[in-house]
């Protein structure tokens, strides 16, 4: 999301930082085999490795280490949630989901491979974050271990983000209301940006009141990022050469500027963006700062 | 797999009950609902609650049984592990892998519901299956519970179930010596059918040479498990009215017949078996005579 020329320089750095110690992460805990089974892990590699900007990565270091949390812990975390993200995007750019043939300006994992390949790389990440969760290298205490598995579970699935995708099909067809699309956005993206929050606050051992505060945070910062995305894809022609506008509404989404017009959209977001910062408040001091600024960066964001 | 008819009937008395029991689980822990993604959760009821005969739900009761576990655990980690099972059908069943219409007779989840809704309903499927494991109404230790989960995604990844997977498709067009058939047949059935005793031993925390011979027996049987399949396929059309014979053939897949031929294969099944059998030697007593009579059956079957 962040590009470098708009996101204040220590904010950047610590994204490009996150970005760069994740990847290197991920390659350990997936490394290419010499195995028959080879092509899929080149599938499954090819679809996480691929320029993604790591934001819940960085959500998950950051909230971390407001609790001192050892940062191998919080990196490892952090690999099986892009995981996960990951298979989310191949599955929905499949032809019966989305039928995006690329991804970050390149091929998509079915096109690159194929369908059958790309359903199993999907499959294959997904049981993979899990496995990552549930290693004693995570974290010594079984404890905290099963509540990340069990919260990401609860976070990703039919009730979290597979449900929002379900609606967002469902979408297509049907007139939603603004109180629905909110539950469809809040699960589509919302859970999983606040699972990375969470994951931060059960590394640390948090609180119940720190953590609720922490995935509130995580919450609204999702919410007020969904809508500035819906408002950018109508301005996508005024601010971008050659990126599409209206795609959204093209195919029929359900977007809050649909549902709610352009610039009751924007102050929806800086509304959210207030509220996500306030939720810091517990935190208040410099370790919380670049949290802050992450909220701030999600209203000022061209692309 | 077995049918009223042919199963001894205190093994036949034994796989109903199981059916009867973790249907009921299973029903429990996935209900409808009247929230928008309902008919996300229609279809993976639909898919899971299809008539399965639940055969690695017996064995992880049955396995369980040897260390006096209570029922009520080892029946939610049978449910979990047979979503897992569904989800791996349901996946497979998609028109971009073996595009299969029907499943036990019915329409496939594909059919009945449509490509997107079936490629989700697997995929909360899967992501159930570990939220289930991670939960404390598993098991109150949350070691065991990681332990399952670790095991479990070990047993149904990349280098498990999902490879095996992906190894079947690359058959279709790739000679596999017979090395290969069997490493594919081990990951894509095996590993999970070892799963299901390995679990029964990480409920009743067995000792390392235990849990290990559990799995091997578990191994064995599933090898045998697939060839007898495979012989059936061949004598599909001398045994059994209006089922058709040599599909795997004409699909092109590696079987243990197409490789070693039909007699050759029949001895393979008994070797396995008999070897299935001695894997139970440390277990000797009433308590295994299931699983015993479990292996022996599989040579008897005939559908």
């Amino acid at each position: 999301m962040p590009s470098p020329r708009e996101a204040p320089r220590k904010l950047q750095e610590a994204l490009d930082d996150a970005v760069a110690k994740v990847n290197k992460t991920i390659e350990r805990l997936m490394p290419e085999t010499d195995l028959p089974e080879a092509r899929l892990y080149e599938a499954m590699r090819y679809g996480v490795l691929n320029g993604g900007k790591r934001l819940r990565s960085f959500m998950i270091i950051q909230t971390a280490n407001l609790f001192k949390v050892d940062e191998n812990r919080s990196r490892r975390v952090a690999a099986a949630l892009e995981m996960l993200h990951s298979y989310s995007l191949i599955h929905d750019d499949l032809p019966a989901m989305d039928d995006a043939d690329l991804r970050r300006g390149k091929p998509s994992v079915h096109v690159e491979f194929d369908e059958a390949t790309a359903i199993l790389a999907g499959d294959a990440l997904l049981t993979l974050s899990f496995e990552i969760l549930s290693d004693p290298a995570t974290h010594e205490d079984p404890r905290i271990r099963c509540e990340l598995v069990s919260a990401l579970a609860k976070a990703a699935g039919g009730h979290g983000m597979v449900g929002g995708q379900m609606l967002d099909l469902m979408a297509e067809t049907e007139d939603f209301d603004l109180g629905t699309i909110s539950r469809l956005q809040r699960m589509k993206t919302g859970k999983l940006m606040a699972f990375a929050c969470e994951a931060g606050a059960i590394l640390g051992r948090a609180d119940p009141a720190h953590r609720k505060a922490l995935m509130n945070y995580a919450h609204d910062l999702g919410a007020a990022f969904q809508v500035t995305d819906d408002v950018l894809d109508v301005e996508g022609d005024e601010n971008t050469i050659g990126k599409p506008a209206n795609q959204d509404d093209a195919a029929g989404k359900a977007t809050f500027v649909s549902a709610m017009g352009k610039e009751q959209a924007k102050m929806r977001a800086e509304m959210l963006v207030q509220q996500a910062i306030r939720h810091l408040k517990p935190f208040e001091g410099a370790r919380a700062s670049l949290l802050k600024d992450l909220a701030l960066y999600v209203l000022e964001r061209r692309a």
